[in-house]
């Protein structure tokens, strides 16, 4: 079973398609794992999976924190996306993308502007060999993604103009991405990803909650999975919120299982 | 002193542009630390810094191993680089380098791509407040940088088209970036960037050597820095392998100091 497969299964057993972004960070490595085992045992019956930040990783090591955590999820049944946004040379990438598999993670991030000779192209296949995801970024959520994500591209042959995440839309169905991440900002652009992709790879929406994206327009929208953080893991009562937001959003994914 | 002054110092005392790609990983630790310590000893007179990749970083752990290895480096008078190509949000952006610099890199590496709002802003503000340094990527070394890299863009208002690594070098002037990096593997595209940026801010040039890119053209077309990791690490002499490139370079470094 691929990736992609795994991840379904579980949203559709939770009825949830909240995905939890674990960027805590901390000195002190025991107390930032009990804190973060906490949180994830706490709203696990309202997650279908859990996305781990650049942060917690340079926070805890891979080996040992890392490795514990990837486990923990897997002892709760939920995959595990390490958001690593791999962003380099081929041989650089590999490097990443093997020692992130071996602590246990079932799918990687990727950031397709970095082409696919030399770049991508060991990832994915490396991956796909290992049943293993690699999602790409398709539009981020953040203000200033419209300067890269957003600009004119002129193909150099036939001087068509597309925007940039269509280019990058239509480059996840030929790399055989297992999803595209695209910001829960903007629900007209999850649109218009979603009529560019058709219905085979799901798309991914971060930024729902603090950063501003509505869950639920997101969801309408197209978006397959929710990833949020801070509205999680800085509210008062984790379980509450995560429960109150996969109900809010469960009869616009019914339509989808 | 900023970073921009303090790795020229040490290029102009050293008589070296070389820096140090230290991509080494491994399972034991402890060995990988005795091995990079050694390597940097061995070749410390030729260089005038050291980068570190992300793969090194995840295979040592940023506060024990890697920390050590930074003193190590300045020990020896060597700025030190993490090319962490920092490409997220501002929020994850501001946690990644808030650690590196704690663990007490003196600059960073960004991918401009991900745009200036929330995005890079927080990053060069924080590292400039601290006398660090922040180095954008304008021109990858790899095969299939072209396909970012070399994409024609169109200017939304003016309809004007300029090639993304035009525009990666103006925005490096605007943002104040205290170098660029240009793949060695290109001279004419590191020529056509020095004519941008002008004199103000130096060429970082990877892809020296393994990669095929050819550290005196690279140095007569405009590079600053030359980043070397196979071609010194995996020698079977590393002191004189440095020894050797650095004399090379030295006639056409000499101009420049």
């Amino acid at each position: 079973m691929g990736f992609k497969e795994l991840i379904e299964r579980e949203r559709n057993l939770r009825r949830s398609s909240l995905i939890l972004a674990l960027d805590l960070v901390g000195e002190d490595k025991a107390e930032l794992i009990k804190k973060s085992k906490q949180l994830i045992s706490e709203v696990t019956a309202h997650l279908c999976a859990v996305k781990f930040g650049r942060p917690i990783v340079l926070s805890l090591a891979l080996q040992n924190g890392v490795k514990e955590l990837v486990a923990h999820c897997h002892s709760l049944g939920l995959p595990t996306i390490m958001d690593a946004k791999i962003n380099d040379i081929g041989n650089t990438n590999m490097l990443l993308a093997k020692q992130y598999f071996a602590a246990g993670f079932d799918a990687i991030t990727a950031n397709p502007f970095i082409g696919w000779k030399d770049g991508l192209e060991p990832v994915f296949s490396f991956a796909h060999s290992q049943s293993k995801g690699v999602l790409t970024l398709v539009y981020m959520s953040h203000g200033g993604a419209k300067e890269g994500f957003g600009q004119i591209i002129a193909n150099s042959r036939t001087r068509r103009k597309r925007l940039q995440y269509e280019v990058f839309a239509e480059k996840a169905l030929r790399w055989d991405a297992d999803g595209v991440i695209v910001g829960g900002t903007r629900p007209s652009i999850i649109r218009r990803v979603r009529a560019i992709i058709g219905r085979e790879i799901p798309i991914y929406s971060p930024g729902i909650g603090a950063q501003g994206g509505d869950a639920v327009m997101a969801t309408k929208a197209g978006a397959d999975y929710l990833i949020v953080g801070r509205s999680l893991y800085e509210s008062k009562n984790p379980r509450k919120s995560a429960m109150e937001l996969s109900q809010a959003i469960y009869p616009y994914l019914k339509a989808k299982i």
